[in-house]
């Protein structure tokens, strides 16, 4: 079936009919980098106001969940930490419910400040990461973190804009142990920022596959270990839920592959030519500020 | 067959009558990152003397052939540049000869100063590489390599100690115009210095193969460009010919695509068992320091 285009006051109405949860994916549908979409914000009140559960789900590691909150009050959304699960989140938790790696295991990141935070939460002890002796330029006989850590039982990596070859090889270093599990937050290939495509985490994390050989667990979009957690947690009918967001092989997938209704936003990374080629969501729209504006 | 090891005379004797070409990769066969290899520079000495044809292929693209002398001549070596053949040097001939880009378009560098060198011997101008304003933290606003320069036309990537995020991100921009040729020097996932594997060239080029959705081109061994380019530069005949080094998935692959006899050498990343278990080189020695020791 092809995609439908919300375009009109009834389709909005129908839309708010069928779902009773609204699972966002934040950049490239609320905002764009540190800029508010207009018109996505009064969405969200609106649907906030009609009483629909409103969820965040977000492959940015970067910021933790308490992290996050703050960005979402800089745009005028006040959203609590249990509304949230990001990638950094989803990492950790699964290391612990999942892998249930012994909390006096420690986890070397390859990633920024999310992952430590949410790490530290559930009572890890993490090292690398962002430890600014990783800024210095890799040299094997000074560098502070060789020899390796033997209490290290997993590495988890993500987007570090701070990447660089000393990261890289220390993390391939505990790669090489077959016995330290290698998660990552997920595989995004790229992100938009400031009208430009930049490199996402999932073309940080292939360079040390490639070097060590090994496959990453993915825990954020689309694997759906992320949304069995949510389901859970918000004990959620998933005939109606939703799932927006503005990545046909993230968003779109991780709802249609978990059984949710799927809306695709333009404001990201795809077309309408890419919406209407693949056929993937269910509804597609020039931007989530239509829903508020139609309903007017 | 199974790989003959050298272990007496005879052997060597044999291998000197049935050959009177040596191609030889230069770490973990000649020396170890800044280490000679205990005997291999006497061995070269040996072949040499008997007038052997002795060239030296390297997927280092750190140095340019001409900075690669000067390392021979630290280990007490006196070899001319036309006697090396780099991948620094095969990507800039690549992109010349094969894909005849013409000498007004630039190139962009992701790479160490060893491509840079190359490709000014050859006439083109590259921008990016080693240029220091590349160290600094990635800011889309501030970078002075945005935009892009419309003259580049291909990108040419390699090992580079210094990646960092504002490197990817400014090489994923040129990659995404499918009219700019995409070369990789070599792709080795690791290269192995002071007892430690890191990360190699190929795996610096899979982070921005992965961001782009791009396969590049690599020019290195096991890739048969660069060997045809040797033939016809030294009018070589093949059967009289033997590949030396270390690797199975290069080095090996390298000369039994190409048609060569092969020698393995163990002062690699190689082990024995693996040798044995794949069959694939035609000779193995400990080391290369066992011709020259059992010549005596």
């Amino acid at each position: 079936m092809s995609p439908t285009k919300i375009t009109s006051k009834e389709q909005v109405s129908q839309l708010l009919q069928n779902y009773d949860t609204f699972i966002f994916d934040c950049d490239g549908v609320i905002w764009l980098g540190d800029h508010a979409i207009p018109g996505a914000v009064e969405s969200i009140e609106l649907l906030t106001s009609l009483n629909k559960q409103v969820i965040f789900v977000t492959n940015n590691s970067t910021k933790s969940r308490k992290a996050y909150t703050k960005k979402f009050e800089k745009f005028g959304l006040k959203v609590s930490k249990e509304q949230i699960f990001g990638s950094a989140y989803a990492s950790a938790t699964y290391l612990h419910q999942f892998i249930k790696l012994p909390l006096d295991k420690k986890v070397w990141v390859m990633g920024e400040s999310g992952i430590e935070e949410e790490l530290k939460e559930l009572g890890y002890t993490s090292i690398g990461g962002t430890d600014a002796r990783l800024d210095e330029k890799f040299d094997a006989n000074t560098t502070p973190f060789l020899p390796k850590d033997s209490s290290v039982g997993a590495v988890i990596t993500g987007l570090d804009t701070k990447v660089n070859y000393h990261r890289l090889a220390i993390t391939l270093q505990y790669l090489q142990d077959p016995n330290v599990e290698f998660l990552a937050t997920n595989i995004d290939s790229t992100f938009p920022q400031k009208g430009l495509i930049l490199p996402g985490a999932g073309s940080i994390i292939e360079s040390v596959a490639y070097s060590s050989g090994r496959e990453s667990i993915a825990c954020g979009k689309p694997n759906q270990n992320m949304l069995d957690a949510i389901v859970a947690d918000k004990g959620l009918d998933r005939s109606r839920a939703i799932m927006v967001g503005d990545r046909l092989n993230t968003d779109i997938k991780f709802g249609n592959d978990g059984g949710l209704g799927t809306l695709l936003v333009l404001t990201g990374i795809e077309t309408e030519d890419n919406v209407l080629k693949t056929g993937a969501p269910k509804f597609y729209a020039d931007s989530l500020g239509v829903i508020g504006e139609l309903y007017k």
